[in-house]
């Protein structure tokens, strides 16, 4: 796509790609390199190493502390000489420094209900991220400004469920093509047209970055993390695991689904929605092939893309003799959950047998109980079994429906490994086949799975 | 179980095993050899060969003819030459014929509403079957009386769903224990506590049987057919298959699902309920070893009992982005399908997907595209697609659900004869193991299972 003759791209910075001015100099490279990278989105610096904080979580102390009228000074020092160092390491004017502290003040001296404030405490790590980076890319001769989300043309409002997009917001965004230089826009959190600040709860800077993208019709939104790639599989579980070069929205969204955490799936939806690629790439090597997410692709080279995994599931198991010829019995099983505000993941049925697959924290609080006498009080059936510690396994590929053999490929892997299925369900997705197996034999599954689609070929 | 020092058995015989006189011989002969066999059950006469009618269907055509005043005497001749036939052939006394033909005449004099009235006709065949077999055994030293089957104790009455039982039947039932001799109980039919005559709708005579069994505690309930045993899988798919010589009452239910047409199976319910065994006999063969079904047994040699499958299946797809949180979207669908009266057989679902499936005579009626329709508008889905032409494959077997490596069995079979899976549904049942498959590709699935799990031990 190459809209007006100038081709876009939209890079959003995960927090480890900020986490320290080594990291931001990182960054500034990656920008300078491709004069298409016109639009920023940053993430609060992220953890320096694994026992440090995150800028965010160091806010929430900070401001629930502030608020509770407990001690704070601790970490609100921490907070300003992270700032400080950041700056200083950069060679950047003071005056960033005092900007950022003056904002910080102003914050604690606001007067709003507790979730209102801690909203500002949290959001002042993505903005001081941008004003930061964007000092910085000026300071080495690229033309930089920093854009406040809302000064972009993300524009909020809330309902029941929560924070959403006004859909005004696109037309909006469609000015920024035009701005000159890049723009450097914190992630995270953005205004009601009432001008009342808010964070996103799920995706954290996934989504402006997302939204961005979508708005100025980006042709390539760049999610830079601390990976080279998304794996076949999980590397905690199988060592150096191959890479996926390319993968389709929904084999993303299958991924996702069971455990492949690179980021929230539902974060990208905005630039699935125009069609726009999504790109991982890793800050600390962006020379890596990295792996783009389209909307469609050829056959890739194996049928299976990758295999993920889940666990933290129980099962509802109902009996009934002659269940199937009761009419409205599957409806009122799902009902009855449905009134209990439990979500079901699946619920495979036999002649005189339904089972619900639930995850396991909406069985928390007791709902477990209350539905088991629910449908014992209400369906009158002959067993109600709850089994718990279930993991789910996820065979995800967009060949799979066409090709033969799949499924037998993965039961005789799971087979070998001796791993009992407690479930198989296949064919309800066109992309993936899955799995249910006890918690225990996870590893043995996901790696014999992995050897079987990935070693053998 | 041996109640009051005499086992009893109750024997039940098929409209094949009643079908011409020499036929009822082998049947008297059959109740000679074991003097538990105290009380039989008839069937009214079946076939004789291919192009012949049921004794049943020649009825109902009679009865409808009659009532209608169109031509009937041709079906009125046919009957009583069939019965003629037998009572000439089995040498008993012509008082009989014209009993028959007695009770004939005053049938067609009833003055009642056709459904009723056609109930008269059809039941004078089970009605007939049990008195000449009464009047033979007798006949060859067999004490033996006609019991019709109120007075042996079946009390039927009506409700919405159909034709019930009275509780207060094995109360009743339970007299008949005393009774001396062998008692021949016409099947398929009896009366209401005002003496209306009822016909069972499923089942026939193998619910009276059944019934009867289950009022006099029998030890065993005999099923005589004209099959030596049931077999492990079709024997039109595959030549000569294995018989089972034991099953479980559930692995025969899941059987009987997916076209394992022996008898009705929930026809056998009330024996079930008592626990009494129910053994499958060939009247042509009664030597043979037979199938016996029991509440429980030892893991047999297999861990997989049969191998049944069924066509006229279709499924109906129904994929929604972020379907999965949606709180009641299951729900919802499967409530469109009560409302339509539509009842479902399975639903497999993924994280974005659910699919339906549902037996092809679910969907006359315009059915089809009222609920495609329905979903469509009422659930706004990103897709509803409906495919014709599955058949399902059930792999049965009491050991299933400890057994690893079942799954790789029957996938690696499906696979090496290129049977592509549209559905794997395991994991529901505790006995079972279903794949939905192209009809097309039944056959070749079958025997590729069958040589997996029958032929290669």
């Amino acid at each position: 796509m190459d809209v007006g003759g100038i081709e876009m791209k939209v890079a959003k910075f995960g927090g480890s790609s900020l986490a320290d001015a080594n990291q931001f100099m990182k960054v500034a490279n990656i920008v300078q390199e491709d004069e298409r990278r016109k639009f920023i989105v940053v993430s609060a610096p992220g953890k320096r190493h694994d026992h440090d904080y995150k800028m965010t979580d160091l806010l929430i102390q900070l401001g629930t502390a502030y608020v509770k009228d407990e001690k704070y000074k601790s970490y609100y020092i921490t907070i300003m000489d992270r700032f400080t160092t950041i700056i200083n390491e950069l060679k950047l004017d003071q005056s960033i420094v005092t900007e950022i502290e003056e904002r910080l003040k102003s914050i604690m001296s606001l007067e709003l209900p507790f979730d209102e404030h801690l909203d500002h405490f949290k959001a002042l790590g993505e903005d001081s991220s941008a004003r930061i980076l964007s000092a910085y890319l000026n300071s080495q001769g690229i033309e930089s400004s920093y854009t406040n989300p809302k000064d972009a043309g993300i524009i909020l409002k809330e309902d029941d469920t929560g924070v959403q997009l006004c859909e005004s917001s696109y037309e909006l965004l469609a000015n920024l093509r035009d701005k000159s230089g890049v723009s450097v826009i914190p992630g995270f959190f953005s205004y009601t047209a009432d001008n009342k600040l808010k964070t996103f709860s799920r995706g954290g800077s996934d989504i402006t970055g997302a939204i961005i993208a979508a708005g100025v019709k980006a042709d390539l939104y760049e999610n830079f993390t601390d990976v080279d790639s998304v794996y076949t599989v999980n590397p905690t579980i199988v060592e150096n695991p191959k890479a996926i070069p390319i993968l389709t929205y929904r084999e993303m969204r299958e991924l996702s689904y069971a455990g492949f955490s690179v980021f929230h799936d539902e974060a990208l939806i905005p630039a699935f929605k125009e069609n726009i690629p999504v790109e991982i790439k890793n800050t600390n090597n962006p020379s890596a092939k990295g792996t783009l997410i389209v909307s469609d692709k050829k056959q890739s080279e194996y049928s299976v893309v990758g295999i993920a995994s889940d666990t933290g599931f129980s099962s509802i198991y109902v009996s009934k003799f002659l269940m199937n010829r009761e009419l409205g019995f599957g409806r009122k099983l799902l009902q009855i959950l449905e009134e209990e505000g439990v979500s079901f993941e699946h619920v495979p049925s036999g002649i005189d047998e339904m089972t619900i697959i639930v995850r396991d924290t909406q069985l928390a609080n007791n709902k477990e109980d209350i539905i088991v006498e629910r449908i014992k009080k209400e369906l009158s059936p002959d067993t109600v079994t709850v089994h718990h510690n279930l993991a789910m396994v996820m065979v995800v590929g967009e060949g799979m429906k066409e090709t033969i053999g799949m499924a037998q490929t993965a039961t005789t892997a799971l087979g070998e490994a001796s791993v009992n299925l407690e479930m198989i369900n296949q064919g309800s997705s066109e992309v993936s086949m899955m799995f249910g197996i006890k918690a225990n034999d996870l590893h043995r599954a996901i790696q014999s799975l992995y050897a079987a689609f990935f070693e053998n070929k």
